[in-house]
């Protein structure tokens, strides 16, 4: 017997045929012998008709009073899902946020879970009951009602698994799991059964965006094993645990456990600025101050006293960055700002890397094979990424791909 | 500057453009510089629509999870009141049932009220808010969330001005007030400006539905002056009092208050009964058991050793009744047994009637006057009640109201 924590989002529960098929999933754990706790959110399209109700009378309406009018959402679902198991004979009770309590910080809209008491939902779990509870939902020490803000009902989820120490958290959503890469680009990309939450958190960040990142990082954080299935297809999915864990479980780790790759990239080149310290605070400061974030960075060596400075940007702030730098750059005496929005990132994610050499060479030389031009690398301990024209991208995640038998 | 409760129904909230009306109303009485406590219900069609979904699960689900289910409806008006509030300028701060708290039993679908901890109102009140509440629900000492059952938004108006001592609750409803009678059977019925809350429980109990009973009883108990006005229409409505506070009001107590009536009434005979000691109850006893009320009950005078009974039940009950005296009653020796669901019941109503003779022989020359047949008469300390045929109803109210002179 163990204790599993469910979560169901709000396209599982998005109308009352699907909130009985969620009963019927919970029924099979339940019929296994599990104890089962299930979080879910508001049915899909409730909380957009909610917030237009809302944005009809305030354009930008109190933050307190959406989060007292949104987690109605959730509380209609977990009173619906209630009866749908007791209709089929299981016994169940739900919870509101407050209920519980899930206690937050009083930050509406994005609230932080500070403590969650367990009590109430062991003696229902002890009592034989299936414990439905409102995700994305909190209440304040004052009695406030919060919410946690985006991806939210993942976090209850996670949350509510640390504080029962329970065995499992499964988050079902529309896929079936993490794929060593997105299969629209390689048809023979496979599901991953175990992958740990580092190689979760760079491929997560990276775009497969299968799991919200905050959820990934307070999983790791409590070591909750968390695992994603999909709501639709039966499947082990894939299992999410800490290095540790991952050592514990005596596999042979891969060397690499998938490749990440994005498209919503573009990149700046400062050229011929003067080489002088604290030059690079003075050009990518104002970039900062501008809310803009800057992921990889590079500083050519110095020729003549001068240096180039590149570094990219997401897509979308590459005219902002461009006004900044026109302003600041050039009166530094840098001799000309070159943008490029036609490159995409390439990451190949694993935590076998640190412990293999060759890694890089073989990526390399696979990219050469393939006449791809590589125009930035940066590392990180389970992480190598290469910047490469757009046009390269599906060739280059195909060919390292293969290179790698990620396939096998 | 007073402490007012107002109550807005279903309808007055039923979308957005009318929780902005709401918001007006409410800010006109904070200009005037009183504090306002505002209970609403659900936006009109929301409750019906998640009983909808509820019963596409289950044909009976349970009463805590129909609750929480139900709840919800008022959470999202007392969200969208208070922006509408905001957005006008005026501080306002919605509380659910639980974060009042309003505590009540454990008695899902119709709890009761049984404390109301008002500090956290009382506290905003005095920082300049207004403070709207979610009327029809509460919740009890292990934290479940419970409602009220029908017209429980106007109790919760009730017991929180009682709670908080207020000067008045107003409860704003479809109509402007208490008539003296039906204005679509005498179109001179005049408002009533002060009726005592004994005069208005007989006037609800026999049609005049403006109020819940419930509510009336309550704020009858607790003294609070409730005042019954039109959402719409402007004017003073009605204002219920207790006879004390009536008295000191110093005005002239009117005979008459008004006078209520209703159609929904058949009557059983049952002739020829032995007359000795404990017959009525046998006739009667099974009807109660059967779950039938018994409203007027006469009983002739003996001739020859048996007596006829008389008595009156609700119509849609007739059949019933009939059922079960045909077996009981018959069995005790009766002759025949006759019905008549073409009757009608009037009363007149009015705490003057207690000190003032020759209410009663007006009224019997008033209707004898215009050859209406009394069948039954029954009186209680501030009513007059009349059995008679139902083809003479409308003409019978119409005499009255002149004969008493009740359009002046």
């Amino acid at each position: 017997m163990a204790l599993i924590v469910q979560k169901y989002g709000g396209t599982s529960v998005g109308n009352v045929e699907r909130i009985q098929n969620v009963a019927k999933k919970v029924a099979k754990f339940v019929d296994e012998g599990h104890q089962v706790v299930v979080a879910v959110s508001a049915m899909s399209g409730e909380t957009n008709r909610l917030t237009a109700l809302a944005h009809e009378i305030q354009e930008q309406p109190s933050r307190r009073e959406m989060d007292v009018l949104l987690t109605t959402g959730e509380q209609v679902t977990i009173a619906l899902l209630s009866m749908a198991l007791q209709q089929n004979g299981y016994d169940a009770v739900s919870y509101t946020g407050w209920q519980v309590p899930i206690m937050t910080n009083d930050i509406h809209s994005k609230a932080r879970i500070e403590e969650i008491d367990s009590d109430k939902i062991k003696s229902q779990l002890n009592q034989g009951k299936v414990v439905v509870v409102a995700g994305f939902q909190g209440v304040t020490p004052d009695g406030d009602i919060t919410t946690l803000g985006r991806g939210g009902s993942d976090t209850t989820a996670v949350a509510l698994a640390a504080a029962l120490q329970a065995d499992e958290c499964q988050i079902y959503t529309d896929v079936d799991g993490v794929y060593t890469t997105d299969p629209r680009v390689v048809p023979e990309a496979k599901r991953l059964d175990v992958v740990t939450f580092d190689e979760m958190l760079e491929l997560a960040s990276l775009g497969a965006k299968v799991l919200q990142i905050r959820s990934v990082e307070f999983a790791s954080k409590y070591k909750v094993p968390l695992r994603v299935l999909s709501s639709m297809k039966e499947g082990g999915g894939t299992l999410l645990i800490s290095e540790e864990d991952f050592e514990d479980l005596d596999m042979e780790k891969p060397l690499i456990s998938g490749i990440a790759f994005s498209r919503d990239e573009a990149k700046l080149m400062v050229l011929g600025v003067p080489d002088k310290p604290g030059v690079a605070f003075q050009i990518l400061g104002p970039i900062s101050d501008a809310n803009i974030e800057i992921d990889m960075i590079i500083q050519n060596q110095s020729v003549d006293g001068t240096t180039d400075f590149t570094f990219t940007v997401a897509r979308g702030d590459l005219h902002a960055a461009k006004q900044v730098l026109e302003k600041h750059a050039m009166e530094l005496g840098a001799r000309e700002i070159i943008c490029d929005d036609t490159i995409a990132k390439l990451s190949m994610v694993g935590v076998g890397m640190k412990s293999h050499s060759g890694i890089a060479s073989t990526m390399f030389k696979t990219l050469a094979d393939h006449d791809i031009n590589i125009q930035m690398i940066g590392t990180t301990e389970i992480k190598i990424s290469v910047v490469i024209g757009e046009e390269y991208l599906e060739e280059a995640v195909q060919a390292l791909h293969a290179a790698f038998e990620l396939d096998k």
